[in-house]
């Protein structure tokens, strides 16, 4: 590329654009993209992506991780030709905008949501896998339908984060040479300069993880050695690469280099200066000089365009000469699964063995994995444990590693929760029907909170395997035992929570989580050996709730979930010895019980006697279905698992104990279901 | 040190020990012991630690980062004379045993609680920036009452966690010269060679950070290189180091070398072969030669001991010399705060003007920062946003860095939240009464969930100042408005949650949580102005939750938190214009109520009326607390502040039309206070 007026202009617009933004909302960050307007220029000019067509698989992406530079991406957005009107660039950071506070997922052309620091990054190696992982499984020597890369902006925040340090340590391994990451080097955060808190030397530890590493040492203005660092970044194959782009932040403003540009508006005289340095006038907010879009007309969304129509022709051609791979192609870019592919589900009936659920969800990859190509996944390093890997499965791993090839479908994700729920964020959104799991012991996806948040928010229906999910775990003891975490998960909007109690909720919680488009699930698992419960079904465990256990004229209904039901249905034998006739519901997933029409819930949980749940966890999430709960309010201990679970009280008898109580408590009462509210 | 036969006699003792408790428990890690045993060995034979007074300040800290490998820990425990017998350690991972599955804080000569992966080498960083505080600030020309190291071993997953990176990358930047870390390099990982995912280069890695890093390539065996590592650990006195030291997992076991004898008990034969291999008798478990016992009595206790009786001495003589500083001394090593510290709290009336609870928790630092020496602490990067500083603060710094010195106690942690909170956990560990605080956004704290729960877990009394509580700030959006988090935070054991609603509960909650020896505290504070409350006051705040606004014969009772009592406030005249009657009540803290009087609790919550919580967040967590919710299970959304509230209802108007909808629903019925409860 060479570089003349037409782009100094298109960098000038891109900052006051930004600027403008910011200072009409009076609230946002004007400070990060000044500074980056020429990379935010170079980057997308040779871009391949079509604005009318944001999904196109083929295309390069483009993850802004400093998100709360978010006008400078709403800017690059309304200027290549988005679904971003000058009127939606006005109404920043304004109730039901198009451009929110930070970017978010369902927007046109912004790949994942990014503000909370460290997870652009690290969604950005999860879609370089993907990409990775797309090319080497549907390329051909004659037809190459992917080789883009993914860019990413990312500040010292960003950097400073552990998430990152995990999925770039990662990214290393994995040699993701389609990685190009611009470190936006302005040596200022929120608490001032960087060397309060933050003097390694950066370039130094990403040598260390394996990434090529480049400087410019002009950001402000260099487009030349922009240009020339990216070009050499696309030539590094086997390395990704970070260019270390130094800038200052604020370019141009009165306050530019001070920590006081970063997420202030610019003040009126300030904005007037900035307007008339860079040849605008002085008075005129929201200018874009048609050259401007004539340029990113002609530079992006035309070539973009006639690439996608390349594109969609050889697709169609590929179709011809492939047709297997082409047609679950076709129908992975539609969003489909295959046709009857949960028949491949396995059923169970009291007759089968105990299992444990994590052993239950080990027979699901391996009855689907063939089924499902889309599915990629792995574990954080507790492979074994987690059971997460099907026989045949092929590491995701560098073909020159001898480990593995980028076709595999198992990432190893080692000790890194966080990075690998980030990753998962990350390869869900890359598209193509990605679906993404990832396992660790239930206590320790709270490591993750950050990235699991962001999946729930953005609507990546990824699958956390968390195994492990109690007391039961026994010797490991406290550190180990999760009470909290169901409470957490259940509190967070849009995540189904599953806690399977055998073979056919475990297929059920499986069924619901694939087939999800914009909600992601926990799958919470047992370590232990659990029996085939009478009166369950895949079915019934769709709906998230279920009897398990009628009883007419009960005294009670316990419910329960996972490892506790089949001791729950247990304790109904101790409570008929005692006279108390008592029924039995299994709720392996509030979510998808609350989506149940009104009448089948109070079916389910009726009017009458009192509730009553049990579980071995906090009892915190329980107020909407049960009048009394039976957990645990305080953490738990080291020793065998049958003995935690006596010291606590979770045994039919214990149970049952428990139960008599509440009866006797309520006696006489004529109570309402928990489900009926005013509100 | 030289080393020879008894040194030898040691270690195989060490390595013998560890593993017969994991096969008597049949359960447990006997992998890392056995790699680490000559290391742990070399560290305890000069380590100054006075194994019958084991919180003496001036010891030198071990914290074991890698905590599945306990029984070390509890080998090294037992041979060294704390209080842990031979029966102890036969009781390995049983329940209410002494030596639980892993490491937890309150036994003796456990520092911290570690096993969740790189917890340990965090906290190590708090305890070294604890000490490096306590020497500058007590520590005089002739009296040198601190210069310990903190020891610290661990593995390749504790490299691998962010948290680790976030804590090591800080530790580097303050020279903490006084930390010490063994990183056990055995290449072993539980999905099998480290190669899999792990090929980073760590020692450049933490060159990077500034750290020292050596090299022991046989630590198997070679003692004298240990120690020479070690000694030239101790001479570099700017910089933390790393010891990377080369060992073999299950070093002298049959399946040496490979992931099988990380997690799994050694089998009997490979026991036998292994005792015989270092001359013990094959089939006698749990021998310790009377020649360890003395030698570690001669080596450890009882050096240990006298330098312990010469530390009281020269520190009475100090306090002679220092009256003043001798006396705040005794007192913080005695537990206490200064007699009548709290008068400094602020009170406010009705009268004083409307300020944002994150404002007046600055107020708060403001008044008593200099009563308190003991208080340290900082924010992630948002001071200016957190307001986590008093004026007068010096910056804990290197006194090179022409930013601070040692003495400072505002910590800039940088935007490394899950570190800064693991850090808070070590500076707390440490002793001498330190109250570690550490801000950030409220949404962020998840970031640091994982420590979080070892603060509650461990009953570190630290102080998470998490302010932007909520969708009150408005224009950020949906990535930085919490909604689970305090639904997540208020399921968690021994954790103080505070929502204050203004300047007398802000004073309150920071009483309760200074106050506080073995329970944390997370500050849930406002972005947005609030109004001084009629009715409130410190005493009644303490209490958790009390009756803000009385009434007699009320339809209804409302119940909410922070910045939503005002607006509830507001609504009861709403609601009076509508004939309804409601009271009010403020429950800032669900702990401290808890903990109160059934009779109080049930005057708060009495019988009769429906009760109705109103709080902007997850409505999950009052099922014990309200018969309805009134609160946000969706995500926020970026907007105005005020114009968001508005878009959820949170508005007197909004709040009064749920509540009259919640009286008419009820009307007619007897409720019973939401506390009755059977169980």
């Amino acid at each position: 590329m060479s570089f003349g007026e037409i782009d100094k202009l298109a960098v000038s617009t891109i900052r006051l654009l930004s600027v403008d933004q910011v200072s009409k909302a009076n609230s946002g960050h004007p400070g990060a993209p000044l500074g980056m307007a020429p990379a935010a220029h170079v980057v997308w000019s040779q871009m391949r992506t079509n604005p009318k067509n944001p999904d196109w698989i083929a295309r390069d992406r483009f993850v802004l991780s400093n998100g709360h530079a978010c006008a400078l991406l709403y800017s690059m957005l309304h200027l290549t030709g988005f679904d971003f009107s000058i009127d939606d660039l006005k109404n920043f950071r304004q109730l039901n905008s198009r451009c929110p506070g930070h970017p978010e997922f369902e927007l046109p052309g912004v790949e994942v949501t990014t503000g909370p620091l460290g997870q652009g990054i690290s969604n950005a190696v999860g879609m370089a896998i993907a990409q990775a992982n797309f090319a080497a499984t549907y390329n051909k020597p004659d037809f190459t339908l992917s080789d883009s890369y993914v860019y990413t902006f990312l500040g010292d925040g960003c950097l400073q984060e552990g998430v990152s340090s995990e999925a770039c340590s990662l990214a290393g391994h994995l040699k993701l040479g389609n990685i190009i990451a611009i470190y936006d080097d302005n040596k200022i955060t929120i608490d001032g300069n960087t060397t309060v808190s933050f003097d390694e030397d950066v370039c130094k530890r990403y040598e260390a993880y394996g990434w090529e590493v480049l400087h410019v040492e002009n950001g402000n203005e260099d487009l030349n050695a922009i240009a020339q660092a990216v070009n050499k970044a696309k030539q590094s194959k086997d390395k990704p690469t970070l260019i270390k782009m130094t800038t200052t932040i604020g370019y141009g403003s009165l306050n530019a280099g001070s920590h006081s540009v970063h997420g202030s508006p610019l003040k009126e005289d300030d904005l007037k200066q900035l307007r008339k340095k860079f040849g605008f006038d002085p008075e005129k907010s929201f200018v874009v000089p048609q050259e401007v879009y004539d340029y990113y007309q002609a530079k992006i969304a035309t070539p973009g365009a006639k690439a996608n129509q390349e594109w969609d022709a050889k697709f169609a051609k590929y179709q011809q000469k492939y047709p297997e791979q082409g047609k679950e192609l076709a129908r992975r870019l539609a969003g489909e699964l295959p046709a009857g592919w949960c028949s491949k589900l396995p059923t169970y009936t009291p007759a089968d063995s105990a299992v444990a659920t994590r052993k239950l969800s080990e027979i699901v990859f391996q009855s689907i994995y063939d089924e499902l190509p889309e599915m990629i996944g792995g574990s954080a390093d507790l492979t074994p444990s987690n059971l997460t890997r099907w026989k045949e499965a092929v590491d995701f791993q560098p073909p020159s590693s001898g480990l593995g090839d980028y076709s595999g479908r198992y990432i190893r994700y080692g000790i890194r929760e966080h990075g690998m729920a980030a990753i998962m964020n990350g390869i869900s959104a890359f598209g193509a029907n990605y679906k993404a799991y990832g396992g660790t012991f239930l206590n320790f996806v709270s490591y993750a909170a950050g990235a699991v948040r962001l999946s729930a928010l953005s609507g990546h229906p990824v699958i956390y395997v968390a195994t492990h999910d109690s007391i039961g775990v026994g010797e490991d003891g406290p550190t180990h035992q999760p009470i909290e975490t169901l409470a957490h998960f259940r509190a967070l909007p849009n995540l189904h929570v599953w806690r399977p109690a055998d073979g056919n909720e475990t297929s059920a919680a499986y069924k619901v989580a694939l087939e999800s488009k914009h909600t992601p699930s926990v799958i919470a698992l047992s370590r232990q050996n659990l029996p085939q419960l009478e009166g369950s079904s895949v079915e019934k465990a769709l709906k998230g709730g279920y009897v398990l256990k009628e009883a007419n004229n009960a005294d009670i209904t316990l419910v329960s979930t996972g490892s506790e039901v089949y001791l729950t249905v247990d304790a109904v034998k101790v409570l008929a010895a005692k006279g108390i006739t008592a029924r039995v519901v299994s709720l392996p997933d509030f979510l998808a019980f609350d989506q149940q029409p009104e009448d089948y819930k109070l079916s389910v949980l009726p009017d009458g006697a009192p509730v009553m749940s049990v579980e071995v966890l906090s009892t915190k999430s329980w107020g909407k279905y049960a009048h009394e709960s039976f957990g645990i309010d305080r953490f738990g201990a080291s020793g065998k698992a049958p003995e935690v679970y006596d010291y606590f009280g979770f045994t039919p008898e214990g149970i049952a104990e428990r139960a008599e109580k509440v009866v006797k408590f309520y006696h006489g009462q004529k109570l309402s279901s928990p489900l009926k509210k005013a509100l």
